[in-house]
């Protein structure tokens, strides 16, 4: 089953590992998953590791490997320097970083945001050139991907190459805000109506860090529950995101936003764009992270 | 020096303590700063604290105390029941909870805000009140106040009484993500420059949880300082709320807003309410706390 051809295909991240030996057409051979995420690892640990113990349980020692996310930072095997927008997969495989004689790490993008400011992204441009590969109707014209997560990116592809992207750290703030502020409900979010009302309220107009705090004035005043109160944080925080970030990207209502993520977040984040206005096409991740790497593998050799 | 007409008033926070005897036209006899916050105590000894230590060590062993902040909750001596908005003097006058024969705890005011959600307030009352006092011109008609802090509020007062506020937590979230976040900078804030951008990007269109997280791509992206990162994460909160709160209580450009806080945070929102195009006046909280624990002595008495 294995193939001179075959390679190895890692998307590795801050807190998980997917690896893949993959046949050149990106068919799946072999796939692992592991807790081996690099916020855990100490320096050095992911190269030695990725010889020592992934290559061989791929049953791929000797062959190319390339690899995408975190993996690609200070934290991980080598930092590979941004490379800058508009970028497709060839302005994107030029920039790969080769570490050995064998494998090479995806670099991250940088942007200019359209408020003036920067942005970087390291391991969603790969999803991203994926998604791109999986309909050629998306090779041409303006489409917006958004992928939410601890620090989400909604991302603008011009003519099949990633144009511009806005991080929303929505994901870190709910984290935050649940765990260590004086908000914290102590309860996980479990309600649909709460949630549904914190997006109304997302929308709202006022100062975010006014609005968060009726969160517990609502608990302390009126006796919400924790489990209400969680989902109305979570949903108002993804009220905000989901009210303010397609005007930014010059989104008309109607337009379709593709959707990718973890089942949760999708779940939550899909109707949450729909009641914006927006035509919603969800997409599949690891599929989108496997012909991400194909692609780039394939522009290399 | 001590007359039968003397009091004890405590101004007793989550954090801190601080506590006069109080001629009964509010001359500070004694005063006393301890690092006592009911957030540190333990069920019980806020009381127990009270009665042999603080009472004892300003001479108040026999006198009438009145108390505000959160020593009026569960963490405190015990929790005063919130009275509701619109409330002046005489009304929280009515409602001190009385914990034994000479002390008497000032309840925490709670309000419908503009936006139809609750909010609450627990200390800043006394010092609305007190504010009151001090100029006989804020008797009538409405006046806006500002008292920034980790849960810094905004407080409409009409004819003499408080009739709504709004909290807005910039504060515990500008330490949040300071400490714990991945925006970390590092360095405290100590870059006016830097600050000065901040507050214009808060007043800027976009999620703040997209725009927050600029301060890492620009120490990512662009090699941004610390301490610069710092003071321009201050000024974004800051810009963020002082951009949007006015509106939200009706206030227009030309308007005037008393300012009072501690010394550090009133030099960072004087300025930033001045470029909204707001007149600001200071306040000093210390007496406003003073005359308004003597206003509700003397409303009981």
């Amino acid at each position: 089953m294995t193939d001179a051809s075959d390679f190895l295909a890692a998307d590795w991240g801050t807190s998980n590992l997917r690896v893949w030996r993959l046949g050149a057409d990106g068919q799946v051979k072999v796939v692992r998953r592991l807790p081996l995420g690099v916020a855990g690892l100490k320096p050095g640990e992911a190269e030695r590791r990725l010889r020592q113990e992934i290559r061989p349980a791929l049953g791929a020692e000797d062959l190319p490997a390339i690899l995408c996310g975190m993996v690609g930072s200070k934290m991980g095997i080598a930092e590979a320097p941004y490379a800058d927008c508009p970028a497709g997969a060839a302005d994107i495989a030029q920039k790969l970083l080769q570490t050995d004689e064998r494998t090479f790490i995806v670099p991250g993008l940088r942007c200019t945001r359209p408020d003036g400011y920067p942005d970087v992204i390291r391991g969603e441009e790969t999803k991203v050139l994926g998604w791109l590969r999986l309909d050629p109707r998306r090779a041409q014209g303006d489409h917006v991907l958004c992928l939410p997560g601890t620090h989400g990116k909604w991302v603008l592809v011009r003519d099949g190459r990633i144009q511009q992207f806005l991080t929303c750290m929505s994901g870190e703030l709910f984290a935050l805000l649940s765990e260590k502020s004086v908000l914290r409900p102590g309860a996980p979010p479990s309600d649909p109506a709460a949630f549904a009302e914190g997006l109304k309220f997302g929308a709202a107009d006022g100062p975010l860090a006014s609005r968060l705090f009726t969160v517990r004035s609502r608990m302390v005043g009126q006796g919400l529950p924790g489990a209400k109160a969680a989902s109305f944080l979570s949903g108002l925080l993804i009220g905000d995101e989901v009210a303010r970030m397609p005007q930014l990207l010059g989104l008309k209502r109607g337009s379709t936003v593709g959707l990718m993520g973890d089942t949760h977040l999708c779940a939550l984040y899909g109707p949450a764009l729909t009641a914006r206005g927006l035509k919603v096409e969800l997409a599949d991740a690891e599929q989108a992270v496997i012909a991400g790497l194909t692609a780039l593998h394939g522009a290399r050799t």
